[in-house]
């Protein structure tokens, strides 16, 4: 950088970050060369090139990246973080297998505010070194999922869980309203949380709870996060059950709508889509998942045809097994370039977009997050291109989607704060993280 | 470890490798705990538990790898490693105008040995840090290629290249077919260098040039290595010019057997697929190539089923954009499940075993290398699973599949040679690699 003095009316500020490139994501499709992106009190103050911010401010904290990319930090729009101690348990089962004879009775067995408090904070660590910054999840005891949050300094929409089996959790989706309501009360001025109504499937909540969701739902202005038509077994079900799709039953009872977030979304046939689209539903597009448990590929393409905002999300990590958006960007774009056989589908920034300001939009946050805009919370992730892996450079957004890895996050600031420096966290000691994630193998094991 | 002395009749090794886990793939499914692999003359010598082996054998060098999971190095059987250069210039487009709008203008300007010898080397260094210890390549000037892979410490199958349009590299087939055949008598004798026939593909290769390879391969003993069946174009421009398909026109004209692996076939019908295993072909599946140009995916199962062997290829950075074998392996597992609805399909030990053992069985080499057999080049590759990303670990081929990237390769022996250490090429610097990446991509903009 030369080595200009500020001007004596410099501004004061924070932070400057000075990356190679910078990739706002609004406006779209733009990479900007040599500028700086300035930051106070967590915030977004301004977007210019770097000789001008040289001149015009005088920060606190110079952060130079010669090699590197700037993005808004990554949002996983689906996760049950406290699963992810149950990594790799189980695999290559049918999700219907792997959920009853494997992962329901070892949550029976060990779901506790221990275990969620413990697999949160591991899940908020691999998010973190990811470039992820906000998650929305969805799981037992958020209230000990939000001490790891609090404790990692990451960002979260947690879920106010509804469904109607009795759990070490709570007694039914009454209980487990209450509970969660409770919860959020309780944190509602924290900076980095938020909530969001989260009954888990078609085929675990009854028309009587739904009802309860949509009646909080317009009570509260909460946004509403659900399993959603995630394999065909579950609308053939519904159609018996119900003689309605899963989709056609949650319009009916008011469940669907801008604030409603779909997960998964495969099993679709036209008319969803069109009711999906109508109700302007997000969808959180999690392919490896999908792909993994054998439930097929989600029409994305259709989908953004029709309008739908697409986030992406990387389940849980008992499912995935890893929490990697940036590898869940990569796949969903080569998946619907070789499902329709057309390599023009979803270029590169289409795809840094799903795994940020679409996903800020489908929680609800896109005033918040999601983008690089002036009054936004500096919720940041920078990317070294200069690896072996990533050069050369002709593109910075293809080298985020096509070559570059996780491994290649160097720095994650989430609200201005440094979370991730040269790849280390640091508000997570990584020895604290492995010798539970020890412990708890163990138990598992048992 | 224990401090146990060696008895005095003990066994000098060069070096004692002491991982937590071994998959030797040989037997196949295994994973051997707390073992120690013995290597002697860059040959494997013993695989035995560690407490036996610290009894009967003292190394020169003993590596301790208290976290990591220790496999036989990975097998890429399909790149074109030059091309590394053009990575990610024009992502986004057809196969068809991808070729001829972008790579082979800029390839008819630019092939030289210069170009194809910095451009392995670059791909040399990224496989080398994802765990690949050998790769087949098909590119132009061999000979260049060579010298980057004598540098780089790595093992190559080099192709003997042919097809009909004239290049810098030479007049057309029978002067690929001379120049190659040159190259290959000038470097028999070196130690990590075999060759393979490459003609290029049916629809760049005459009925005469076909001959020409079919003798050379009963001649020599040396496999044949050819794209085929990429696109469905492929298929009916073939039937159109030649009233077979590509494969069929293969068979008459005596380029199918045991030893031609075929690259891609993602266009296959019944009788294709009947075809190759009845000729047993090998298969080089790659995926992400093939679901990022658009032209599909590959009926890997069918083939699986039909007892072909399946190796695995990233393709050339030019189109992949990454050379990263695991990642494929993933990814191969994962459509298949996801394609035929079922998550039992491809389980981790068979994916570990495709980017192994299928491959050195596809490049003919299954007697050198692709398992941890006493007697087999000491090729291997060490993962850590102690990172956030890959904690807790109840199974270490599952961590490999489903959870670990290429970042947690650290060390990397070929030949006994370690090549990467604590991840970190031994044998290249990035400073070179990264100024040469540097220079040509400055050159490919002008």
């Amino acid at each position: 950088m030369p080595n200009h003095a500020p001007t004596p009316t410099a501004v004061k500020a924070d932070l400057m970050v000075c990356p190679r490139w910078i990739i706002p994501v609004e406006p779209y499709g733009v990479v900007q060369e040599d500028h700086a992106l300035i930051i106070t009190n967590g915030q977004i103050v301004d977007l210019l090139p770097r000789e001008a911010a040289i001149q015009r401010y005088t920060a606190e904290s110079i952060e130079t990246l010669p090699d590197h990319v700037l993005i808004p930090g990554l949002v996983n729009t689906h996760t049950h973080a406290g699963m992810t101690l149950m990594r790799g348990i189980a695999d290559d089962q049918p999700l219907k297998t792997w959920l009853e004879d494997w992962i329901w009775p070892l949550e029976t067995r060990w779901v506790s505010t221990d275990m969620v408090r413990d697999g949160t904070l591991l899940a908020c660590a691999e998010m973190l070194l990811s470039g992820i910054t906000t998650f929305n999840d969805m799981y037992f005891f958020p209230e000990a999922a939000a001490e790891a949050v609090d404790q990692a300094g990451i960002r979260a929409s947690l879920g106010i869980l509804a469904f109607e089996v009795p759990t070490a959790y709570g007694h039914g989706a009454d209980d487990y309203l209450n509970r969660g309501l409770a919860t959020r009360d309780a944190l509602r001025d924290h900076p980095r949380l938020s909530f969001m109504l989260a009954p888990h499937a078609p085929y675990t909540v009854s028309d009587a709870t739904f009802d309860k969701v949509a009646t909080l739902a317009a009570q509260t202005g909460l946004g509403i996060h659900i399993h959603v038509h995630e394999t065909q077994q579950e609308v053939d079900d519904s159609l018996r059950q119900y003689g309605e799709r899963p989709l056609e039953r949650l319009e009916r009872l008011g469940i669907l709508g801008p604030q409603t977030l779909a997960v998964h979304a495969v099993a679709l046939n036209d008319s969803d889509i069109a009711l999906m689209a109508r109700h302007n539903v997000h969808m959180a597009h999690c392919p490896t998942a999908n792909l993994k448990l054998g439930s097929g590929m989600a029409p994305s393409s259709q989908l953004h045809a029709a309008g739908i905002n697409i986030a992406l999300g990387t389940d849980g990590a008992a499912g995935n097994n890893r929490l990697d958006l940036l590898s869940e960007a990569r796949l969903a774009g080569l998946l619907a370039k070789g499902m329709e056989q057309n390599p023009g589908l979803f270029p590169a920034h289409s795809l840094i977009y799903m795994a940020t300001l679409g996903g800020a939009r489908a929680l609800g946050l896109q005033d918040q997050i999601g983008s690089l805009a002036i009054g936004k919370h500096a919720d940041l992730c920078a990317i070294a291109l200069d690896s072996t892996a990533t050069l050369p450079v002709f593109d910075p957004a293809s080298q985020i989607i096509h070559c570059a890895g996780r491994e290649h996050v160097t720095h994650v600031w989430v609200d201005g704060q440094c979370v991730v420096k040269k790849k280390h966290l640091t508000e997570i000691s990584h020895g604290e993280i492995y010798a539970k994630a020890k412990t708890w193998e163990n138990r598992f094991r048992g």
